[in-house]
């Protein structure tokens, strides 16, 4: 059967890897309670469950979520349309090649021709309309069996994101070849980036035909390759559980940019898509407090049911206890309020957090994260 | 009998005004818990405890404290050594004066001969010796029928406190009569004074024979003279409690400066002591700040028992929760972390949170204060 008489948007199916602790947003997102299960914009959702109404109009309700097994109860809470079956639960973090392959592994099963899409828990993309239309886009050509990501073009030069550089334009559709994935720059480099004109931002998003992926995982890392096969093989059977907490353990950790998006585009077989909307990662709590005074009047952002007094024309506050919180004098300042961690920074300093964190892992203070 | 064979030391007697709310160390201090019952110095003592302590030596322990009586039980728990015959409570706050003048009729009318002593329950002196040789210089010009004020010897311009202007000096010892008292003033004045040479720091500590203040007030504040010496004639008898709440809401709201300070020194009755002792009268939160700061190396400075992460190099935290707080990259922060209100601010605005708490009032957050 030819695939151009057959719309490859039936076949697409979205893996949300929901994973990560989000240490920046300490001490808000914990281990417990990571960035994705918060309602980060104010939107009274939380950002997976923004994630899952963003693409389950694309997908028609197909969407598998590959989460931490002690997030299991949240996540189901949080997501009523997810099927047990679309719920995968890793017993512990492999980073993302475990995570999303696994899922795709299992799709791939159920239907060869499935094309994947995965997307982060915990990004916010507020036009639906350019979202929907670069997903489209992108489906087609991962058709044509390639690796298509979607790569954000830049609105300010950035060292906190990795870049793609474009290739030669694609016969079909507004697509492109992959020429490099770049790493995180320094911001010197950044700034030659985005006058270039050739590099977007990798927003970790792709689409790609599920056989695809695992062939290419087969050249790049044969063994996490056959672990996360022989697992599939005993998916949807009553020993499922029981492989799962036998395989899982060994299979190795790595980042699926190293094991199948930099290997597949030096093979020529990723594409990138640009799409010119609005995209954040929310990473740190200067990124949510930019997120919250968009299009707002000089004033503090406030996320949460904290009472507030402050004269700030600027920063954020987070607060999920009950207390009156009182801020005077302080500009671009960040409070977060939670009943057992208090933290207080700055716009400026908010990429310190992780470090905090780390420190606070190494003085025993391990309860708190 | 010769007044100058007796040591006049033997009659003095020291009284403690517990009152004020303190609302520039809002939300540490309160309305049922003000400043003076907190340790603000670090000592491991309330301010009215090392209170108590730097008077006792000096007195015999011949001390009385007037308070509010919310503040009974409190107060009772933190002196141990106060009898309940040198304890007064106030019904209601009525300024000074009342509180002074009638602890001052009672001890008069045990005692015609009495010298008191008024030292706020909320100051910080730190230098015994010092303070006591001020002390006992004071009383033997108070036995020559004066009212004498401790002038502290300024170390820097201030706008924080009033002036008393030293006139000529006395017959007697190390004593000035006292020229003026100046009220607050602005800071470029403040300079001129310190310049000067003649203006001391008018720290509110006085020293005089019950007998002569009661006369002062007579002539400056008749009705309030009479409403104190009717309180004065029933107590220690069994109608105290009764006359006390019969005739404590009649009495004038007035501060003992404009009832007896101010008028005394127009008619040449009123001395001063200059004092070259460290002295604070932990104002707000800048103050403490500094209080802590002095002979440290550079870091936060912390009040209560809170897990610390930080990188700061001045400011202060004050935290009476068990939470963990991590402050990054702030310099000359207050944080005070209370279990039901948070304050954020710097140093430079200490002294704005007064404001905040007139605006908690008019926002219904009463509960708060």
């Amino acid at each position: 059967m030819d695939t151009n008489q057959i719309d490859p948007t039936e076949n697409f199916f979205a893996i949300i890897p929901a994973g990560g602790v989000g240490s920046r947003l300490w001490p808000l997102s914990r281990a417990s309670a990571p960035k994705f299960l918060h309602d980060l914009t104010g939107s009274g959702q939380t950002l997976l469950q923004d994630t899952w109404d963003r693409l389950a109009p694309i997908t028609k309700n197909k969407l598998m979520v590959v989460t931490g097994d002690v997030h299991a109860r949240l996540v189901a809470e949080q997501l009523p349309g997810l099927s047990k079956e679309n719920l995968i639960l890793e017993p512990s973090p492999k980073d993302s090649t475990a995570a999303i392959v696994l899922a795709a592994a299992v799709l791939y099963k159920r239907n060869p021709d499935v094309i994947i899409g995965s997307f982060a828990a915990d990004h916010v993309i507020t036009d639906q309309q350019k979202f929907e239309a670069a997903i489209s886009a992108s489906i087609k050509i991962a058709a044509t069996n390639k690796i298509v990501t979607i790569g954000i073009v830049p609105t300010e030069a950035s060292a906190a994101f990795g870049y793609i550089k474009k290739g030669q334009a694609l016969k079909q559709g507004p697509g492109f070849e992959v020429a490099e994935f770049v790493e995180k720059p320094e911001m010197k480099k950044a700034k030659k980036f985005v006058a270039n004109g050739k590099y977007l931002w990798n927003a970790g998003m792709f689409i790609a035909p599920a056989k695809l992926l695992l062939q290419v995982l087969a050249k790049t890392q044969p063994q996490l390759h056959a672990g996360i096969m022989r697992l599939a093989e005993y998916w949807d059977t009553d020993q499922q559980e029981q492989k799962l907490h036998e395989i899982w353990p060994e299979l190795t950790r790595i980042a699926i940019d190293y094991a199948i998006a930099e290997p597949a585009a030096k093979l020529g077989l990723v594409a990138v898509v640009p799409a010119a909307f609005e995209w954040h990662d929310v990473g740190d709590f200067a990124a949510i407090a930019e997120l919250q005074s968009q299009g707002k009047s000089n004033n503090l952002a406030v996320l949460g049911s904290a009472r507030v007094l402050s004269d700030s024309s600027s920063g954020i506050l987070v607060s999920d206890t009950n207390r009156l919180v009182a801020l005077i004098g302080l500009e671009d300042v960040i409070v977060v309020d939670t009943p057992d961690a208090l933290l207080v920074t700055t716009k400026q300093h908010a990429q310190k957090v992780k470090a905090l964190v780390e420190a606070l892992k190494q003085t025993g203070h391990s309860d708190l994260l």
